[in-house]
């Protein structure tokens, strides 16, 4: 079998300068996955060992490959780039099997169905060079293949005439090799009188002038399209998705605008759900059954339970979800939160770093951050759990069926005991014991009629200051009356601190301002 | 005219199996009505009686008819799931008209043009049976449309030889059938030997073989697609979309990004409205003239009166916008809220079952409940209006005029009086009387010098801590100086709460104070 | 030089009837500019002299075009609308050249190439007129061009035949004429005995007919579009978009899901920096090199310096933020927001109108309103800065390294000094001295074994109502545990409210209790 018999190059070492970013193309991550580690995962796929050419940005994308995980990959760095050629040379002491398979690092769209048929070809028609080609509508930037009198040759495009630039047939850059004639002609490669480089796909020229047996095996374009700039990343980009839309799809799950949906080669979704609009599932997400994701709601490395909505504009992240549970809208869950069944987490909420026992509700303008909240636990609008990120553990406790009263400030390390009321308003500094009510605000004092004195004051003084108009931002001019309000705002709160600035005591204050 | 003398047979007993969903896809929502109602509702608008067939759960699709409350349609269950020819069997008692008109429940393009020049072509042919048939790119799931020496007939796609799986002309499944001829041969239809089914495509053959004149009118495809995978459930809310986005579009309504936005068939916007990327309009929203609602914002079942402005990632439901409103970004309005005029609603802010008077203010992270608020009344940022939902009834109300200081907590049942005003920061428990100020907060106390010391003390236990280190999640390990000053808060945070806690200093502070 | 030779009449008086709007169809935004600008800013940027006829919102349109600031504009008021023939006469005193350039105002994708083209060909072939043409699919509204016994003339749709109508060849509305011919003949336009207007093309069958030299250049039709539809509208604006998503991609821009993505003419993005899907960068904003903007976040007249990112979900108008910050998800900064470097704003936060220093932090649910912040200063959750827009200057300024604890109300105009801390809770009224620690906040009572008798209590009168049912909001309805929920909370403040009402005071209060 030509598989156990094949030892794959890779070649990831050039400079992708018409990708015009610093990062290396090959870095790009397409649906979940870099560039380059897409080709490497079919040659892992297929059991076939490779050896990984690195040259720009070489300790990178190493690190990247080996965060994949991937077996049997050596590298070896092209310390200068000097063409394809050269950089197949570099590899020459892995050669350890009888057949060469060489590709490019940048076809992302490649298929193990496609490398099986080039190696059950090679074997069959026992052929010395066994390459893919395609036919295109728009070749630039590829080497053209050429058949003349029998004789098969690859021009590369910057050597290409003006004619040979029309040529629509094009090399698609995966050839298999047998070792030997590699291993006598490698070195006879020329420099490029054009751009110095050595060029590998003159071997092609070279097998064919000696009557060794070179095949061409034409080949669809989407599969072993190259991606040399942004926007045919793009292009590739597009196709993966909606790969995967389809398969989600005949799988039961509903997409609404599927167009506008990004999924991640890992991510699973359960038969039953709703993923709406612009919805993002990033990484290891996970959905299950039965489910809803909102329209333009991100999900990355979570998982959600069978039965549970996440509504709109949330983004989640590091976090995992009930079953029968409802997150947002305008919810951010982040960096390690776990929530329970039957829970529900409301409108501009985020909670990091937090457990949530089971039928809990947090349904408005809350911040828990590195607490632990037990079961039937209810935070009112407005609560602000202070977490403390450090050398200790500052947990924020509340115990099962505590009850938190709006806008509450919680000061961890601080445990709310269970069945506990907190009233509304309050400043928790200190445990509350079980069954207990807390209570840390001010007593409400009423002063009868000054407000309206705060008023006419300030439209003697709103009249005083008419004539002394001055140039205000284009947002504070949209009506006569948003303007007005401002002043009394302004001057009605200044007049009040004023007040309490000067006194000795709330009440006696206002008596001295003579009101 | 044979449109009076048609009862309609709707087949919506099958299993959709190919749906891979628990729910039946008839009973799927497309752009705001269910895929059964659409042919349905052709029916009715053409006053035809009809017998729809049940089966598949047969409970949730009747009533999901009933709730839109169709008239002339009676039910009948189809037990065991025998075939189309077996479905139309069953409803042999309800054929009091002399034609019957047969159609699957899936297939929600269907338009009234279409059946009524079925009718009109089925009563000027004379014919026995008349019916549907459109030429395709892709035939599969579709019945073929056999003719051969003059001799019609349909094979259904599981009978059909591979050859006849390469025909494109289909079946459309919509049939014009004479009722005699239906009462003679219904029961002569024989079970499938491939699928054990009785098809109701086999009376064309019959017809046809016995010289009875079968008409067959073949139709853009659009009109009648089936629906028996999510994809093709896609393409055809794709189609409904751009329909009612044209519609729209020719009535004066600016779409931003027209392919990215959804709209119900029940929807209405007035003509120089401006719809923004990716909105969804919803159930009956109604949106009047001149207004503009900014990307990402989702309404359902709300209305917004002319010339105002609903701004980017905002969600509302079921709520009434006056005129020269304006609310959001990222504002959320849900269950029965109702605003005046030139109101100004800004971002982080939700209400709830609320009423807004004309000219009020409420711009910044907020939560209004049940609450009714008078005219011209400014709301500070940070509110939160406590509300009770339950037995009895306690709003929050502030009067007209009214000015509720920033971060207030509202502790219903409170009434604020007309021209109150409300000091920042304040609890406010009690009604505050007309132009009252109400001050519900503690007194600030300035402890000078005290932050050096608690920094001196807290860099001293960070060096002391410092070989204590841990493993923290990824979050937190950004830059040196993040963990650092997460350090610092977390100290600070301690040592102060400490320092309260030990010091006869801030109890003396308060007994100073004379509480 | 024909460009020096040239004056450009621009017909600018249409009343658009087909857009439906109030608004002429000359006004709409199309990428950042309107539509009328676009040929104009053609015709400035080639030196060409115009005359700009006005008509229906004349002051409008001149209003728009001055904004635009073009130089060498003149304006003609044509105060009936008797036709293109009308308005092209109208503007007769201005014909200050040899050759008069006449075009609609409604080619917004015209380009410079074209017209230069247009100049040489007429130049170089000698012809008195000079025009183009396009081949269509769809020829509605246009001017139909045929070509009879070599005599040239053009038929506007509404004078069309109806064979007429199928011809595909039109006029794309753009004509160089010498302007001894037009001074000639304008005056022997006659009325169209359809639609009673003078039609400027007839001055092309006068010229064919009188053997003038009569030129027709035919163009792609996307240079010459007009836009009389909404759809039309979207179509040019989908052609434009995808032109500078195009552009920036080839400069090293990654673009998630580009087609869904809008920029403006006069947007920059550095290279490296990656685009999310339905990002809105609009006006004069620019991104930095190797920045990210997070899906669905709309940025416009701001700036992003190198290395910052800005996550999903946040709007951010008039704003300059530094570099290597991070703002959002769900951030808003408008009006006059500057931000240094390495700062950190996270969600639900509002900055409007203020400044802050590098390394500073307000990641929760904060609104910072005319506010200076100085150098690494740490502004707590949930912080309202209450803000002054009015007569006097009161802002709120919190110097270097200050510490904002959780939950302040911080009341301008006030000053928190450099190393100051305060309290979670806290309301701050009064300067805070550096290095100082400020407290405002009440202090905290706990009311044992209180929740429990509030509880019992609850019970005992939920089991009395429990017969009294009414009808609620289908939102309230949910689930049995739901209802229970929101009774018990109701009730509970409701009690906890009673109690401290019918104390006499505070602290008898916690004294009967036993504290």
């Amino acid at each position: 079998m030509v598989k156990s018999n094949t030892r794959a190059i890779v070649l990831a070492a050039g400079r992708s300068t018409r990708f015009k970013t610093k990062k290396s193309k090959l870095l790009f991550n397409i649906c979940g996955r870099t560039m380059v580690v897409y080709p490497i995962k079919v040659l892992e796929e297929l059991g076939i060992p490779m050896t990984v050419v690195l040259g720009y940005q070489a300790e990178e994308i190493k690190q990247d490959i080996e965060s994949s995980k991937i077996s049997q990959v050596s590298y070896i760095v092209q310390e200068e780039q000097l063409g394809t050629g050269h950089a197949v040379a570099c590899t020459e002491k892995t050669w350890d099997r009888d057949n060469i398979l060489i590709m490019n690092g940048d076809i992302p769209l490649l298929t193990k169905e496609l490398i099986e048929k080039l190696m059950h070809d090679h074997q069959e028609k026992e052929a010395t060079i066994t390459f893919l080609t395609s036919l295109v509508i728009d070749p630039t930037g590829y080497g053209r293949v050429i058949e003349e009198n029998g004789k098969i040759s690859i021009i590369e495009e910057k050597d290409c005439t003006p004619e040979q630039r029309f040529i629509n047939c094009i090399n698609a850059g995966i050839y298999l090799i047998k070792r030997d004639f590699l291993e006598k002609n490698i070195s006879k490669l020329q420099r490029s009188t054009v751009s110095g480089e050595l060029y590998l796909v003159d071997l092609i020229a070279m097998a064919s002038d000696e009557n060794h047996k070179v095949e061409a095996i034409s080949v669809a374009y989407d599969s072993v399209r190259g991606v040399n700039t942004l926007q045919e990343l793009w292009s590739v980009e597009q196709i993966k998705r909606s790969e995967f839309i389809k398969l989600w799809m005949a799988n039961g799950v509903r997409f609404e605008l599927a167009q506008s949906i990004h999924i991640d080669i890992d991510v699973q979704i359960g038969a039953g759900s709703f993923i709406g609009t612009g919805v993002h599932l990033i990484g290891t997400t996970r959905i299950g059954e039965e489910c809803s994701i909102g329209a333009f709601s991100i999900l990355s490395n979570s998982l959600v339970d069978d039965y549970s909505t996440v509504h709109s504009h949330s983004v989640i992240q590091d976090s995992k979800i009930g079953s029968h549970v409802s997150v947002g809208p305008f919810a951010r869950l982040r960096d390690n939160v776990t929530i329970g069944n039957d829970v529900e987490i409301g409108n501009f909420v985020e909670i990091k770093n937090t457990h949530i026992g089971d039928h809990a509700r947090m349904k408005h303008l809350t911040y828990l951050g590195d607490a632990k909240l037990g079961k039937s636990v209810n935070v009112g609008a407005g609560t602000i759990t202070c977490n403390y990120n450090g050398v200790e553990k500052h947990t924020t406790i509340i115990e099962d069926n505590a009850f938190i009263g709006s806008n509450n400030t919680l000061i961890a390390p601080v445990t709310v005991g269970a069945g506990a009321y907190t009233a509304g308003g309050s400043i928790i500094t200190e445990d509350v014991p079980a069954d207990s009510l807390a209570i840390g605000r001010a007593k409400q004092v009423n002063k009868i009629g000054y407000a309206k004195k705060l008023r006419d004051r300030f439209e003697k003084k709103s009249n005083n200051d008419s004539n002394n108009s001055y140039s205000k931002p284009a947002c504070e001019q949209n009506t006569e009356k948003n303007i007005d309000q401002n002043i009394a705002q302004e001057d009605v709160e200044f007049n009040f601190r004023g007040a309490v600035k000067t006194d000795t005591d709330y009440k006696i204050d206002y008596k001295e301002e003579g009101f």
